[in-house]
């Protein structure tokens, strides 16, 4: 993810993974509310995998804090809470003095703080914690990002493989991922599928644009791709059963909307407006590796260039776009 | 401490901290060597607390890993090591983006890496970890940092408080600071023994200038006061005892030689060179501390004049100076 707090960082681009994880916190907090209470003698401790730096890197963390500090409470009373210990967790290159700052700025207005902190640098594709020391491990909007391009299943079992490691028997695994629907086949062997979303089409046409001013050649054009693969809630099924260690509680593919119906008012009255707001969210997204392959110079331009087409293309207003999410719940068994 | 990799950053202004570290080292052992082994069924955990972002942050923590994983060995053979977390202390403000970087460099030269690592931002005047889950603590050359000037007393208790609370009973808290001899008066009641170092009496000249210049009023030159205290062992172990909880294993003063021979006799003729290099050490330690009550255009012409009034004083070359730490090791009973 971008750093930083300028207009394409994460941290100014994250609305509508805060609309995901809306949509899909009641089913976090039901397994919460089911599982097993952990020893009270021993701390809890939670971590958040491809935490980003932003205004949601604490809204889930807080969500399982508050769900099992409520049920602690009303088992054993308020005097025994276990200590809680939260990790959050993201690729080195991630902006952790960013997320430092706000977890800072957080606890001078939650004061006292209502756990232990610290971030941990690393690939969640990796091991990140010693063995059976996880007690809730959650991942949001992180893992349909692959470690390289088709590696999907694999990238699924060595997550999985990872997280049975690390977390204790009774624990919780909360995933939230880009997905597609039930039944739809394979993104790589599907182009048609790909290409539905305008904002895909409208991204080919920007590096389109280069090659036609011969900014770049077509191998340059062809040899980038976004490494993320949209899994199906079917796929998702055979890669946990396939590591096995973990039940899964709930499983579901969920459609999220791109933009209110107010924003999208206040937008067609201004489109430039739009076009930049809308090229600052892909920005936040893919602009590191973009910049990594392009370099800085031609990044401005291919960015220019899909910020031109989307403002200047109203259709995009006047459609309701949708984005796909897979999510589910699993007990560590 | 300074972040970023410049001139005057920490990590490329931090060799007598290095040496500081390389004369400790024997006691660090030797308590290490000496303690009941931490059962092998849940992980090892150990922190550095004010590790900055330099070459010296993982010298510690990987003499205490080295030292640990060869007395397992010993005992108990290659199979059973039991896992090791390393957590990097510092205040929220330090360059946990460096750091976090130098580590992943590291760990691409150390594969496999020997322990699971994270960052933890915070002061350890308070509690960074939940009750009871530390085995090993180091802090080196940190615990001088007062958290207000004046309050030398009060924060050493608050850190023995927390540090009670966190470290297992039989593990290891080593500490290293800025220290006084034996014997000698407090630092704050005693102007004549601060003002000895002729580095101080620089710095105190360099202020002067400012006034003289017209840059600065009295109330400016006399209203900054560095947060630092120089304990000496006695006042070190009257701290401990009287938050009860360790036995002190080790207590020593010790003198660090500021530059080697050859280090001097390069200077020598090259004064300019020592008077930057003097001047970047200085900096690392405080620019930012100055820059907050200064402002940036202020403290660059307060290291410029430091520089200056360095470079043209002969003399310093032609001293030893030294400064004096204080090492102790203690075990939690």
């Amino acid at each position: 993810m971008q750093g930083g707090e300028d207009d394409v960082s994460y941290v100014n681009n994250s609305d509508r993974q805060a609309l995901a994880i809306t949509l899909s916190k009641p089913i976090l907090i039901s397994s919460l509310q089911t599982i097993k209470l952990f020893s009270t003698n021993s701390p809890i401790r939670i971590t958040d995998l491809g935490c980003a730096a932003g205004s949601n890197t604490f809204t889930t963390v807080d969500t399982v804090v508050e769900t099992l500090r409520r049920r602690y409470t009303a088992v054993y009373g308020g005097g025994s809470l276990p200590e809680i210990e939260a990790f959050f967790s993201d690729l080195p290159s991630n902006d952790f003095n960013l997320l430092f700052k706000l977890l800072t700025e957080k606890r001078r207005v939650d004061s006292p703080a209502k756990y232990f902190a610290g971030g941990v640098p690393g690939s969640f594709y990796d091991r990140l914690f010693p063995r059976g020391t996880i007690h809730v491990a959650v991942s949001l909007s992180a893992l349909h990002w692959l470690s390289q391009y088709m590696q999907s299943d694999h990238d699924l079992e060595n997550f999985l493989k990872c997280r049975k490691e690390e977390i204790v028997n009774g624990g919780v695994l909360f995933v939230l991922m880009g997905g597609r629907p039930s039944g739809s086949c394979s993104q790589f062997g599907d182009q048609g599928t790909r290409a539905k979303h305008p904002f895909t089409i409208t991204m080919e046409q920007a590096w389109q644009d280069l090659l036609d001013e011969g900014l770049i050649d077509e191998e340059t054009r062809d040899g980038f791709n976004i490494p993320a693969y949209m899994r199906s809630p079917e796929e998702v099924a055979a890669g946990i059963d396939r590591i096995s260690g973990f039940k899964i509680e709930k499983m579901e593919y969920m459609k999220v909307v791109e933009h209110s119906d107010e924003k999208k008012e206040e937008w067609k009255k201004d489109p430039v407006s739009y076009g930049r707001a809308r090229t600052n969210v892909v920005q936040a997204a893919i602009r590191p590796m973009v910049e990594a392959y392009l370099g800085p110079d031609l990044s401005d331009k291919l960015f220019k260039r899909y910020e031109n087409r989307v403002s200047t293309n109203r259709e995009f207003l006047h459609k309701t776009c949708f984005y796909g999410i897979v999510v589910f719940s699993a007990i560590r068994i």
